[in-house]
């Protein structure tokens, strides 16, 4: 593990930033935050699962965070409160504060002239910005990143190394880019004439709203005529497409591997497991949530869970069981058969 | 949306350079493509799906271009042709050209002595070309792309920025390589020697022929022995993995997330549906179309269209559905004894 | 295909080497591998699987290595061994050193004065060092990489170009990284706090061990509170997306386009087909083989081949057949009723 920083809270200090009941010595002190297991003294943990109870009961942590239901389920020095979880996101993030960065920009980045960087803002090496770019209070930009012409980066956004953004796209505040982020590259559009492709200009842009993060070699293409567009809040993990012309829903969250088709239209707190396919000009309503390896072929209209991933068996049984699959039409009608004969059957015994 | 240009264009002009019949003033100038909603009266829109007819009778578009059948579904001034949606991307390609690049290598280049660069093309800051390398007339190399010693690309290509080309592959004219695009990286080849895996060297190529365009973070990997092929005019769009020795051939088009597995050769004018995935050492006829999250598993010798996609449910339902999916044989079983005793009953009637 | 060397061997030196019975002319000189379809005079190819008698009848190699069973099947010079596909590997890696790399850092590299890099390690330009760094011998950075704070790379190691680790990550010996690779980006951790995300900092590493090799554009996230963990030996094809916390086993090797969850645990000497996904929180034992396109819902306890993917169909079939796939239960339903039916009928007769 790693430690940017050596400074310790005490669990007084914690419940005064961030509310909670404490139940113990208020002048413990917490250096970092760590699993149950792996805890020592200077360790606060979490509790929210009854099912790992040994573990909170053997842990060597000095300190405990955990809901009220379960309150008395150690007796170890602890915060009580409402969302556990949430509550040891916002104390490790206060253990583990983003290192300083330098602000300026690196002598070997090559910047426009027309370029605005705001001087508190931070250019890497090697990183390469284009013409009427606008970069804002405290961002980040990692070595390696190119910056196309006319893009606006906001206050408080992190962009690691390798992150390539086209031109004319817009990145709100706080947005942390992962390396290999590629935002704006030409959606695929193509007309198809006489057996060749003929390529369809992509003249919209992406715009990313505030508090988004997007995971490593995630790719986020322009869209055709209108734009693409990432709303507030949303969370997306590595290598997934996002297609041109998509909106993604505010405070939606995507787990790695997922495909989103153009113009597909996914609503608010929505989550996509990993791998999940929606397929194109589809529309998602608010609060769907995709199972892993599960491929949207229809708009869904109802919030929801929504599975279509196939059970996975030993290969010698899937051999003897995959061959029917093809064939259900055929298992339906014999079924039907077998119904009339016994219908016959019935009747002629009556 | 941005606008490269503020260039217009008449009607006149537009059916004197791409052909087409006119209906309307001829001095009409247009500006700009657009959708049919979003339009206003420098803008041509394109109709070509009677679906959205009544997007087309409340347009505020200068002009449309749309097909001989539909000629009459509007009043506005247009363009009468055979394939519109193909009309539509020359006109929105001539009022969207490229953005004028300096000519020339960036002095934060480093090109080896013994490439030879066509003084029309272009280099970006922090390049790297390696040895014997040729760049063709007009060609752009983007910011932070690494040229592998050997290369040869074509004229009027276009590498956008942080693109990988490794050592000997060939890459055609008017190619357009997307922002982290891997070219010629090793093939997956290992032999296992007791449990350990020992490398097989790759020394292929990868080859790609001319009007081809990758997506973003797109990976074509080099041939074991032979080259990886992509033949002319193939599409490929992001977050696709072609592994080594695959040959794809002319026109073909694969969406998002497709992978395609060693030594598949996939025929010409071939469509593959966004995660579609190919197995290895498999033949694909020309003209096949793979749909989106099928996987395909055996050689295909028809043209046609092909599924393997499991339809998704809600979850409570995909519940009680599932675990019978994994006992095809024993319904189908069922099935039979049924049939015997049925033809039984049958017997002993008559 | 390329030709890194012009240097020959005789067939003697090959099994002075790597062992082996040779059957005809010692002095017989091999330039280079290739397959028995292509291959000259010069040249060497493995034979192992009878399906290429016709080719190995019709070869024009210099010299054939087979298996001791396979011993008659050519009268061609010929190498006799166990392991022909490992033997073959073994011969190639000599006839195709890595290119020698300059020892050395490139005047646009940026290191960091804190660094230790071994005098015998390459630095390729406009690569990012960061503090504390540590490179071994012998270990090439291609241009265009980023290494992070206190990163350690071991000795002999090769990461090619634009590759990004990120700090506090270990890297082993003789590991080889594909472009685009991006490690130690931070795992997807967020609590929800009323319809918000709150992201948790990632504080663990990622961890790999020796003779790793990671192909291009693979991510591996660092850990939440612990450490992500390669092992040794491990071979990761393209576009894989490993997440945080999770492990995998010595000598397994993993097909493009896969994707394992978060805090998977992956046994030694395991593969994972192209696509295969593997779901979060899972154990696998040692010797699990996943087939292509499968996705693991449970952990699996046994070694052996698992299999979930849906036989695709022509389109047509699929349209008649796909609606029944989700109405298993119905069906199962129909036949149980059938079977009472038909007990009932068969009581009443007796």
């Amino acid at each position: 593990m790693n430690s940017h920083t050596g400074q310790k809270y005490s669990l007084g200090d914690l419940v005064t930033r961030f509310g909670g009941e404490l139940l113990g010595d208020a002048s413990i002190q917490i250096r970092q935050v760590a699993s149950l297991e792996r805890a020592g003294l200077e360790h606060i943990c979490f509790f929210s699962d009854v099912r790992y109870r040994s573990q909170l009961q053997n842990t060597s942590a000095g300190a405990i965070i955990l809901g009220r239901k379960e309150r008395n389920e150690t007796a170890l020095p602890r915060i009580i409160c409402d969302n556990p979880y949430a509550y040891f996101a916002k104390v490790s993030s206060l253990l583990n504060p983003e290192p300083a960065t330098m602000p300026g920009i690196h002598p070997l980045a090559v910047v426009d002239d027309s370029a605005t960087i705001d001087s508190s803002a931070s250019i890497g090496a090697f990183v390469v910005v284009g013409k009427n770019v606008k970069v804002g209070v405290g961002t980040v930009i990692g070595p390696g990143c190119h910056i196309g012409d006319n893009v606006s980066i906001g206050d408080d956004a992190r962009l690691y190394a390798s992150i390539v953004v086209y031109h004319d796209c817009l990145i709100g505040d706080r947005v942390i880019l992962h390396s290999g982020v590629v935002i704006g590259a030409d959606g695929f559009g193509f007309a198809n004439d006489e057996g060749r492709w003929v390529k369809i200009p992509q003249i919209g842009r992406v715009l990313i709203g505030n508090d988004v993060e997007i995971g490593a070699n995630t790719t986020i293409d322009r869209g055709a005529l209108e734009d693409t567009v990432i709303e507030d809040g949303v969370k997306l993990d590595n290598l997934i497409m996002v297609a041109h012309n998509v909106r993604i829903g505010a405070h939606s969250a995507m787990a790695g591997c997922v495909g989103i088709a153009g113009s597909a239209k996914i609503g608010n707190r929505c989550t996509v497991g990993g791998a999940g396919m929606i397929l194109g000009h589809l529309e998602i309503v608010d609060g769907v949530n995709v199972s892993a390896g599960t491929l949207i072929t229809k708009s869904i209209t109802k919030p929801g869970t929504y599975t279509s991933a196939m059970p996975f068996s030993k290969h010698q049984d899937w051999l003897k069981n995959a061959a029917h699959l093809r064939h259900m039409d055929k298992i339906v009608e014999k079924i039907r058969a077998l119904e009339q004969k016994i219908n016959e059957l019935e009747r002629k015994k009556s």
